[in-house]
């Protein structure tokens, strides 16, 4: 299909960039064997990522791992990895995984060197991190040229749906799921198929036992207890399996589609807008998610009758919750006790001589009932109000008074663009 | 209790009104028992009726039957029963219950000559008003002057609370269920200790298999298969209970309370009125409440959200409805099919291309959806449409574009005066 080539022709590196990342990476690696050699440290440096693979686009990172020997401690690999990491990297600045590293830029290219235990397969890790350099072995032992450039077709067409990354945000496809969906399915056009006809959770291998709960299978061959792709969402999932199907009935129309914005919907739109904590966005953005939610259910509770929502985190936290109703009604039927109680008599005390009576008391079926003045009918005073009483995240909970309410006509913020624009293939 | 007997002094008939209904009664079985002798007719004539029981309140009725014996055909006793009452009331005017029967006024009396068969008790009725009667004699047989006069006393309690009449539109306790009441529990007031304390249905005598559905269950003493009970709503049973409670607690406050009215409810009130068919009040009403209950399930089903409704038969039938929204949102979420299924891709066309298309097609979890705009949102557009492809009743049906439907801030029709005073003991 001409339009993909098309775009993977304008994403692939170039061959000068490609040179130039071989150069820088080997200089690096040299460096660090050196220092190891010469400070005797049993580590040795191997280089990861997509780069490593050949399977990365245009302005790729360049990612060095130096592997220590199991038999130091955490406390050791950290503090040395750290220190190796500067003397390669100047201007270089620490940064926090699973450990700390140094991240720094050389000739304009973004590198990172990370301390790892070095592990085989099969043995037990230590962190995360110490499974990449057996990725790195796995793709490059089961790949030729050919299944190389579907990955790289793979991720250019998942990136122009919108399912690329794993960041939580995101909950997309990693490219690590890029490169086991090519070499398990051989290449692209046998993958589009088999996604295009699929139904239910993607399993790879098919024969899989079915023990994990995410839509989307994928075991790790370098660990097969571990399920791969358990970060993407069902939406995500979904997202692929439709785009699979147009491509193979040949509909970029539908893939490259522009939808029309037509703001007029007769409803009621509210925009939440606090400033998102100094905090990187994996952990902020569940607790945003989580303060969706709750406005959602504060909304859904009180009879506002939610209907639509749109989240986006950029400098702000942006919430957008879409209602039917935007100011309660001012009057409540609200039901008392059946009528042979020994509290309907007393009911019917209350009510009478409470201000708020609008109506009754009265009986329908066996029970006493009043209708009820609204107290507070606004959406603004309900949701404050509530949101004082509501746990949404140990980073927000403190923002909680900072929170701005506005009507989503008065506004252009990104959160209304990204709602109004929703689409098949954006997120 | 003072106010009850105080409200029975005003209601119990003077000597004087008992000695005219006597000697009018007297006059009218004389001259029918001659006219049956004269003519060879086996038939024989008795008064029925609060009247004849001594259990009538103020401008009672007369109640004359002639009792036809079983051989006759039923032709032959309804034609000698309208001769015959034609002959002792001037100015009678035909009227049809389960027979037609003859129907004028005496003295100012309004007196009825009604033909039925004679039975005896245990014997198996030809129509239902052969059993009057022998309810007659039952209630004579089995009480005394005590007893009279709490049943008055029962039935003007019975009034102030609403609960008494057994017609359609009020489905309260009839004269005959007063009777039987106070025959069971002996007096008023243990009658009203035992409903004060009744929990669930009101089984008399209390050992009745539980072989009826209805709320009250009376049976009736002189045909034990038939329900006389049968016609109170569990509301009216409701009132009663209340009504008893407040009773033994000495609550006349809330037994006679006028409601505060208030109007301003912040909802949406629709009043639906078309002119009542010239037919008795036990057919319309129930084709009445047919069409309260389509108009309450179109507004539901449509999203409007009804919280209340009353209706009210007059001259006109008038309907009020009250909903939380007075117009639908202008936007709706619409579910397409699974991404999965084959129909997927057309939903997306069919979509892409119609103007009502506000928002997507989008993806949420594993389906496609689009936001459409509402074609109809105003309530009457959507009720007249509607209402035409809805069988209403027989009567009804044809007067459906005749229907108005007004705000209800702009009419101060009976249904919105009767909604609004809405308490205990109206209904």
């Amino acid at each position: 299909m001409n339009y993909l080539e098309n775009l993977l022709a304008e994403q692939i590196p170039t061959s000068e960039e490609t040179k130039k990342l071989g150069e820088i990476s080997s200089t690096i690696i040299q460096k660090i064997n050196d220092i190891c050699k010469a400070d005797n440290i049993n580590a040795s440096c191997t280089e990861v990522g997509s780069v490593s693979k050949n399977t990365n686009l245009k302005s790729s990172d360049i990612d060095i791992f130096v592997t220590f020997d199991k038999s130091y401690s955490v406390d050791y690999i950290e503090k040395k990895g750290l220190e190796i990491g500067h003397r390669v990297l100047e201007n270089g600045t620490e940064k926090y995984a699973e450990h700390p590293y140094v991240s720094g830029y050389v000739m304009g290219i973004k590198v990172d060197v990370v301390p790892a235990f070095k592990i085989s397969e099969g043995e037990k890790i230590v962190s995360t991190v110490d499974r990449t350099p057996l990725h790195t072995l796995y793709v490059n032992s089961n790949t030729d040229e050919a299944m190389v450039h579907d990955i790289r077709l793979l991720k250019v067409f998942m990136k122009s749906i919108n399912v690329y990354g794993s960041e939580i945000s995101r909950s997309g496809f990693s490219g690590y799921l890029c490169e086991l969906l090519i070499i398990h399915f051989k290449n692209f056009d046998r993958l589009m198929g088999y996604m295009a006809n699929l139904r239910g959770k993607l399993i790879v291998p098919e024969n899989t036992e079915d023990k994990f709960s995410e839509p989307v299978i994928i075991i790790d061959p370098v660990d097969p207890s571990r399920n791969a792709g358990a970060a993407v969402s069902e939406e995500n999932l979904s997202r692929l399996k439709l785009a699979s199907k147009l491509y193979m009935a040949g509909r970029e129309d539908i893939l490259n589609h522009t939808p029309r914005i037509n703001k007029n919907r007769g409803t009621h739109i509210m925009v939440f807008v606090v400033k998102k904590p100094d905090i990187i966005d994996d952990i902020i953005y569940p607790q945003a998610v989580r303060l969706k939610n709750r406005i959602w259910d504060i909304l859904h509770n009180n009879g506002f009758m939610p209907v639509a929502s749109e989240i986006y985190v950029g400098s702000d936290i942006e919430i957008l919750i879409e209602c039917e109703l935007g100011m309660l009604p001012g009057t409540k039927v609200h039901m008392g006790p059946p009528v042979e109680s020994n509290e309907s008599i007393k009911f019917i005390d209350v009510w009478n001589s409470n201000a708020r009576l609008m109506r009754g008391p009265y009986i329908l079926k066996n029970r006493v009932y009043v209708d009820v003045r609204t107290e507070q009918r606004d959406m603004e005073g309900i949701i404050r109000k509530e949101l004082k009483n509501s746990d949404i995240g140990k980073n927000l909970n403190e923002l909680k008074d900072e929170i701005k309410i506005i009507n989503g006509e008065d506004t252009d913020l990104e959160v209304v663009r990204k709602f109004f624009s929703k689409y098949l293939f954006n997120s």
